[in-house]
């Protein structure tokens, strides 16, 4: 298999916050960029582990969850043509002879790029693994991990959502309002212990839903992948609580047994680091490997102080000294408010081209 | 006449998007502020110098005009309190042997501090001043400076609005469409050509009055303020096209020939200065001199670049260092979204004393 190589100005890994403003500020730089993620959605930690929550101290806005920033930014860099790689996980990263950087996936994407962005938060969301026999030939076909089960076809299917914290209460409960085409044929929950987590809302829908039988609740733990004569997933073997071993047909399985973020490789990829974060100059945001940036949770320097409005200033920082080394000539500060370029860049202008 | 001196923990000077921030930020530590401004309301350049363009590269806000992102700031720091000095210029700043700083003002006001933060932006916006003889008399009785003059009396008043730019036609107008009682009884708008600023809308109805006799404009240089026996205003002497002075009566002038941003005495405060800005250390944004912190336009530093964005970032680092000074310990980051602390100090939780 000959394998593509994508060829771009600036890579940008990560979409939190930091990396998703990086976006931003080199757009409007007129940088063209690639963004690499791991998960299949922006929004980073503020997606991830505080979606509903408000957070007070972005500055301009009193009040806003962790979805709805993740969503203003995201609606910010739309006037730029970013290309998007979902559900890539950077696995290495060197320096070419001709300066360049070269990026590679645990998928099998490779980039290289005149600059890159580490904007890795506290590492890559991922789900917790499935320890199971098998899982790897069935993954992605029959058995679908937390947060990367968006492709999967579960319509008039037998599914199975194993889990029992909020995430998977809510996967559950988006299924069962599903309008009848959509919808499972039959839906099962399986959780260890007979207790869920969720707001009270959810948890009295899930009430509900039991009671009129449009949802099974199964206890136990799994323990096998059990498969058909055809290699096709056909039950799963499940330890009940009485000890012994009972058999659950289905057609898909939704693995919900929790995410959380991993460093993975980075610490072998030749960067200066300092108590687990890239070493960074405050003055570029450069690392100590040249064309390599780093902003965000995983910058350190003196008076760091993980909070996303210091990931905004980074990121604008990082722009301009990216800007500086691709044209190797001073960027001149303009303003969004008064520059036709920039007015032109963000599409409130029209360009004469 | 024996002097107040007002003893707090910190003073912000400067009331731009920097300095409200700031209070914001040392708001979020608990720490009790002061804060002290040359114009009778905050904002900044945002205020001052593009009230109704839109700012495109706040973060999470992808379009707010300049008044509308001091209306938010200044909403996001309600829950903290802030006393304000409005109309107050600083004109020194010294250390004392306790190791606390001194402010005093133009205007008379002397505050002490543990720390002061300078967020002078391009420093004081100061009106232009009018140099005729015997104004200082009638200063803030019969003859206002733009931008401070919403104390002026003015319902069923001769009122002269002296000036041709934008500001000088929309304090007119809004002058002109205020209901009967508090309208003036004659509104002249004073300028030394028929010519003047604004948009559109604001030139069509500048005509609309003009031909309706609603209001009057007289085209002539002022020379000369003339008082009656009282002391009081009584006419101006207007050098007119043809060469021949003329008289205005009136009861109150309101001098709108423009507002600019002025450096006044800071340079004599012994602070470390480079290329007109404060030199600055970016871990904790501190001044030469202890005890002064400096951020936002008039702060100094490797890489900086004169954003909001970026003075944000300075606010917050500026607030953990002083916190930490102020308490002589380390401060560890909490999140505004999960520490009940903070979540009390923004109101957000009950507080148990
Ligand atoms: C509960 C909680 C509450 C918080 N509250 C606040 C608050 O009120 N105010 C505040 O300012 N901050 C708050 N924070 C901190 C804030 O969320 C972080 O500072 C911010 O998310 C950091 O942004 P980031 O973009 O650097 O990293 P992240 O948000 O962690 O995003 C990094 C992204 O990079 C991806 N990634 C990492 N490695 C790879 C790789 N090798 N390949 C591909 N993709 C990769 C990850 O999957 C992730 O999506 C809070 C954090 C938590 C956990
Ligand atoms: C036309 C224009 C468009 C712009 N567009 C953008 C944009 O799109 N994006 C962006 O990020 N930035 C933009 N900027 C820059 C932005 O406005 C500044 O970076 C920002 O205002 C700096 O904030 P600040 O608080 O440091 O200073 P300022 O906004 O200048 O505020 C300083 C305040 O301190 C007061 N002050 C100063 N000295 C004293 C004293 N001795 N005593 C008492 N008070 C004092 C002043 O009166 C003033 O109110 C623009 C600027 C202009 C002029």
């Amino acid at each position: 298999m000959s394998e593509a190589i994508i060829q771009t100005e600036v890579v940008v890994v990560g979409a939190g916050p930091a990396g998703l403003f990086q976006l931003f500020q080199l757009g409007l730089q007129g940088i063209a960029c690639h963004l690499v993620e791991a998960l299949p959605h922006a929004g980073g930690q503020c997606a991830e582990l505080y979606p509903h929550k408000p957070i007070y101290d972005i500055p301009g806005i009193p009040a806003c969850t962790g979805r709805e920033l993740a969503a203003q930014l995201q609606e910010q860099l739309r006037p730029f043509p970013i290309e998007w790689h979902w559900g890539q996980t950077v696995q290495s990263l060197a320096s070419l002879d001709d300066g360049r950087v070269e990026l590679r996936t645990q998928q099998g994407l490779c980039l290289v790029a005149r600059a890159v962005v580490l904007a890795l938060g506290v590492g890559a969301f991922t789900p917790r693994p499935l320890k199971l026999e098998g899982v790897d030939a069935l993954l992605n076909r029959q058995v679908f991990m937390q947060s990367h089960d968006r492709s999967a076809v579960l319509a008039q299917r037998k599914v199975v959502v194993y889990g029992g914290d909020e995430e998977a209460v809510a996967r559950l409960l988006e299924l069962a309002n599903l309008p009848l085409p959509q919808r499972p044929a039959q839906l099962m929950l399986l959780h260890r212990r007979d207790v869920f987590k969720g707001s009270d809302v959810q948890l009295a829908q899930l009430q509900q839903l039991r009671e009129a039988n449009a949802v099974q609740v199964c206890i136990g733990q799994l323990q096998s992948l059990n498969r058909n004569e055809g290699g096709h997933l056909s039950d799963l073997g499940v330890l009940g609580a009485d000890g012994t071993v009972f058999s659950l047909p289905l057609d898909v399985l939704l693995v919900y047994q929790g995410i959380s973020p991993r460093l993975g490789t980075l610490e072998q990829w030749g960067l200066a680091m300092q108590q687990k974060a890239l070493v960074v100059d405050p003055a570029r945001f450069s690392t100590s490997l040249p064309g390599v940036y780093a902003i965000g949770d995983m910058a350190s320097y003196p008076g760091k102080r993980k909070l996303i409005v210091c990931a905004f200033h980074e990121a604008t920082l990082a722009a301009f000294a990216i800007a500086e080394s691709l044209q190797q000539a001073p960027v001149l500060l303009q303003y969004t408010t008064t520059s036709t370029r920039l007015l032109q860049r963000l599409g409130r202008l029209p360009t004469h081209d």
